[in-house]
């Protein structure tokens, strides 16, 4: 099945694809008593009795609504460095043996549709396409074996980056941290409707439609059950966690001249059976308040 | 005003200090829809009056409750690294320009008393006393002169570390978020019973009695003015979010031999006019199924 969680007028509302149609509540939070993270949560058949009980309601015409990053507040959001080869030789590292791993604030989150800021402090606003694991069962020492039975599914992010800050410590994570930055969606795709581990998908990044990521998750160097199993042997993955699994080459900070992401610019990445994470980007406004 | 978190049963209670003895209600979030963290969300004067209501509820006796991180689930943990000079060098890194950052994530967080775990896949415990400054007020481009007026107040964290993990990959989330390593408490304590931007500060570690860290918030590379003020020009920072300032020098990784910590030993941290955070240490047990 395939969620969404959106807003109109100030309602929360839910859909699930049915028959190519989306459908959907926009009260599911007083109806349905829950959300895409809390049916996941919930586990067992909660998420498909909601689905099922969604596609029963009214049509969702997409271009009437906002849509929101399908998992709101995630408790946590372990994103992955590293990951594809190409890229890791274009950023000047050594592959390490091991994933490299950083933070996403969920302040940082933004949905399909919504601006990606540039912020007025640099230039430096990079993309990075990214498939994202979803887990739907809490563990740890997950073995490799049952690492996959932990993820309820999958979606899309882009890591957008700036880059001077990113670089500007031994941590990379005040650069990936910018408000306006980590755009995730446009839906969240259960598992049963990807192949397992959500290998072997074309995964590709346009800027202004020109392609600038062209890769295949196929390529993952640590896949999503190594991942699963590797976060775990530390951490416990609760429901609603995201793994949001790193970045084919052609970022615009490894190109000769640079391509940095700029005000009026369109990004979008591309999964093979997910779809497409649409973003425009804006420049932050110079005079912002504290608020 | 100080405020504590515990558990008796399972009902959770919230605490407050009044004329020196502690005084609540076990089910403080039915009776006053709320917790530490709720009320600092709330803003304004709703953690002075549940303050003013909890001083007149009974004596709640520690010995007999178990305690809770003040803010269970904060919405980031940011740490700071490199925040000392002397740990700058005992570690070998060129103290950076700006503040380096990296995540606690919520799923690693216990409180005073709870035992930090020794996980079975690494022997290189270690631990990092520091001070803890929690946000009152949601704020974007703070500046320096505005940053302490968006801190309720402080507490103490160790944040204890797995040297092999933290270093195996460029970056040093893993070894950062081991279950049962991010002690945090034992209280929170309002900025107003501190000096400002609680400098000035005497903070020790002690293992086993023995001091093995002692140092001054005066001696904080980037106080917590310039943390909240530097933080902020990237990331919204939100009431209940929390900074981890950085531990001083006298980590068991820099020593010559090498001191971790193992099964048995106590660990405390104790910050002048704060209080002291004190944990047991024990062994994660050797067979731990997914749950």
């Amino acid at each position: 099945m395939r969620f969404l969680a959106y807003t109109q007028g100030n309602q929360t509302g839910v859909a699930v694809l049915s028959n190519g149609e989306w459908r959907g509540a926009a009260d599911a939070g007083t109806t349905y008593a829950g959300s895409i993270q809390a049916w996941i949560e919930q586990g067992g058949e909660a998420l498909w009795l909601a689905g099922d009980r969604l596609s029963r309601e009214p049509i969702v015409d997409l271009a009437n609504v906002d849509l929101l990053p399908p998992i709101l507040r995630p408790g946590k959001i372990v994103c992955v460095g590293l990951n594809y080869a190409d890229h890791t030789e274009e950023s000047g590292y050594k592959q390490p043996d091991h994933p490299t791993l950083f933070p996403r604030f969920t302040s940082s989150l933004i949905a399909a549709g919504e601006p990606i800021v540039r912020p007025f402090v640099s230039e430096t606003l990079d993309f990075e396409g990214e498939l994202v694991a979803v887990i739907g069962r809490r563990g740890r020492h997950i073995s490799k074996h049952d690492a996959l039975d932990h993820v309820a599914g999958y979606s899309i992010f882009n890591d957008a980056s700036i880059r001077e800050f990113q670089h500007r410590t031994p941590q990379w994570t005040l650069g990936k941290n910018f408000d306006g930055t980590g755009s995730f969606g446009p839906w969240f795709v259960t598992a049963d409707e990807l192949p397992r581990g959500a290998a072997g998908l074309r995964i590709e990044t346009r800027l202004n439609g020109e392609v600038v990521q062209a890769s295949n998750t196929d390529q993952l160097i640590f896949d999503v059950a190594t991942l699963v199993s590797t976060i775990s042997e530390a951490i416990t993955l609760e429901p609603g966690d995201l793994i949001v699994t790193g970045t084919p080459s052609g970022i615009g900070h490894a190109r000769n001249p640079r391509l940095y992401m700029r005000a009026g610019d369109v990004v979008e990445v591309e999964i093979q059976s997910i779809g497409t994470l649409r973003n425009p980007v804006v420049d932050e406004p110079l005079q912002r308040a504290a608020s």
